[in-house]
């Protein structure tokens, strides 16, 4: 770093590449004209409809944050699922270059990089907090930062949901036996759960649930929490509303940056852009909690039954989801390297919890 | 808006002090170079000694992500409790203008503004997920800047503990009589609530803790939680470590700003100030919850006697608590307005943490 600071010091132009790994500096350097001058417009690829409660209205806030705080000099244009590339196709999208940005589910891209999805839920795995806890303080950027680096992407946590719900379901759950046979709409590692335990997992843009559901096409789904479910309207399809969401006690989104791209930002853009997306990670699961809760008390209003799913089969569906998830680390070198990490390090976060967090919503 | 927006168009140079409430424009006035040349060197007062673990480091972090974000046209310096106002003169200072900034605890300030312990911690209230929800989407932000509006003072939440702990103690906790004739350092409601079962409250600064525990001037003393409290040492002068934290199950920061000087910050500034204080509230509980973690687990490898406070405890300390409350609240109209208000939607939250949040904790 030496001579690069006698060079900023002496005031000598310097290549914005030649930057990357000098953000601390960004105080003391504080004479370089040229790139304040500078300005960019990005794109972001999302996986989101447009104007989509919760998670794209969190993307939408990301894109105004930095032109607020950067004045304009980098403009962030969102896109949302389909105009410029699919929903799941972000991550690849910002990989190749043809946006530099983008916002998405990690576990959309299983396919591709299968460690991604223990950046993002767990069933019966860490709530919004311990997440958050393992990825800003636990190592989790770090591991994060290094399955994405092959890709030439730079991921950032960049909002959250907290705990979903079990989903709605047109028949009802009073034993394990019940699951057996179930078609049901419930991706990710939730899903590989319900078929060890007998059932059907079906899969479906989100556009096409309410009508699976109210033809009979699904006897289930699960789609996020009262919030966004009641948006999309599955009250008026299903007729039991199932707590807790044991298979995403937390979704975690991220914000995908190619690094290419990121090189060419000064530090001080470099700082806003981490700044906006940590923001984001905090806002959003505020906003998903606070309307979560009202939706529900709408849904109630208007006769939805809410139920609980029994121990039992909570018991059984916490037995299988533990093979489930270790197997899916497993079959993939990176993946287990990471779930390795998480699995030690949230299992000491979650016994803290027992006598604290836990224990304060036993108290009161 | 409208001829202020003509004028920024027409490229028209505006003081700063008409931009107040324009923030939302601030892209679109990309043109406004006399302030952007313009920068300020600000004081940020603190209630924390220097490099303080936790909420210390949660203010020097501000001010780095601040000055990182502005190329160095906003400068922070942070000042420790006394070097140039007392820990619990934060707010007064900011107030009057001796510093444009300050980091502290809304509680500290209480006996000129009775109101500003509800945006802080209130014994069997919100954990941090549930005061973020209710500060940033359930009205409590506006509430506080409202409250604080008279003085001058912007407020802004600027980290969170999350749960801490019920304290050291040099005698055994095993009824409620055990309370009575206790001498306990404990602060603000939680205090009143000792009292009220016949403790007796002693308080002092942190830097006399650790002997007065030691010498038998008090029996018992809560501080933190395990990262900060072993950082006093006062596993050295206590037998036994109680938790829950109910006296404090959340304690969330404040960064004022005295509005004046606010008014003076042209709006990308003023958005890399939210920001900034956005990230260090969420950062900074994320910093707690690993750290509280890893000092719990020295502490018992330590020999440390961690105990639970019994049932019948807590459930007295429960319904002396929700007296206290509705006095305190009582006693100022500010405070009432703020408490009628924060109650009942608390009361909505914690009804749905209860088949959600909570339930998360009991089928893992």
């Amino acid at each position: 770093m030496k001579r690069r600071q006698i060079l900023a010091a002496a005031g000598v132009g310097i290549a914005a590449g030649a930057l990357v790994g000098c953000k601390e500096e960004a105080g003391a350097n504080a004479a370089r004209p040229a790139e304040e001058a500078k300005s960019f417009t990005w794109k972001m690829v999302t996986s989101w409809p447009k104007n989509f409660p919760g998670v794209g209205v969190g993307a939408e806030r990301f894109a105004k944050l930095v032109e607020q705080m950067s004045n304009g000099r980098l403009k962030v244009k969102v896109y949302a699922a389909g105009e410029l590339v699919p929903a799941l196709e972000v991550f690849d999208a910002v990989s190749r270059g043809t946006a530099e940005m983008g916002h998405g589910a990690p576990y959309y891209w299983k396919g591709k990089v299968p460690a991604a999805q223990f950046f993002c839920a767990l069933p019966f795995g860490p709530n919004a907090q311990e997440m958050n806890a393992w990825l800003h303080y636990g190592g989790g950027i770090q591991l994060w930062e290094e399955v994405y680096k092959p890709y030439g992407v730079l991921p950032m946590a960049c909002g959250a949901t907290g705990v979903q719900t079990a989903g709605w379901f047109n028949k009802e759950i009073n034993s394990v036996d019940d699951l057996k046979g179930l078609k049901m709409r419930t991706p990710g590692l939730g899903g590989e759960v319900l078929t060890r335990v007998g059932g059907t997992v079906v899969n479906m843009p989100a556009g096409e649930i309410f009508t699976a559901l109210q033809t009979g096409a699904i006897d289930a789904t699960e789609w996020i929490g009262p919030y966004n479910d009641q948006a999309l309207g599955l009250h008026k399809a299903a007729k039991y509303y199932y707590t807790p969401g044991w298979q995403e006690p937390n979704v975690t989104f991220e914000l995908d940056i190619n690094i290419k791209a990121w090189e060419t930002l000064p530090a001080d853009l470099q700082a806003i852009v981490r700044a906006a997306a940590r923001d984001v990670n905090a806002d959003m699961l505020d906003d998903y909690n606070a309307k979560n809760m009202e939706a529900m008390e709408q849904l109630k209003k208007e006769g939805v039954d809410v139920r609980r799913l029994p121990d039992e089969v909570l018991a059984k569906l916490k037995e299988v989801s533990a093979g489930v998830v270790d197997a899916a680390a497993a079959a993939d070198p990176a993946a287990q390297k990471v779930w390795q990490q998480q699995k030690a390090y949230l299992a000491r976060l979650y016994e803290y919890a027992e006598a604290n967090e836990k224990d304060i919503y036993a108290i009161r």
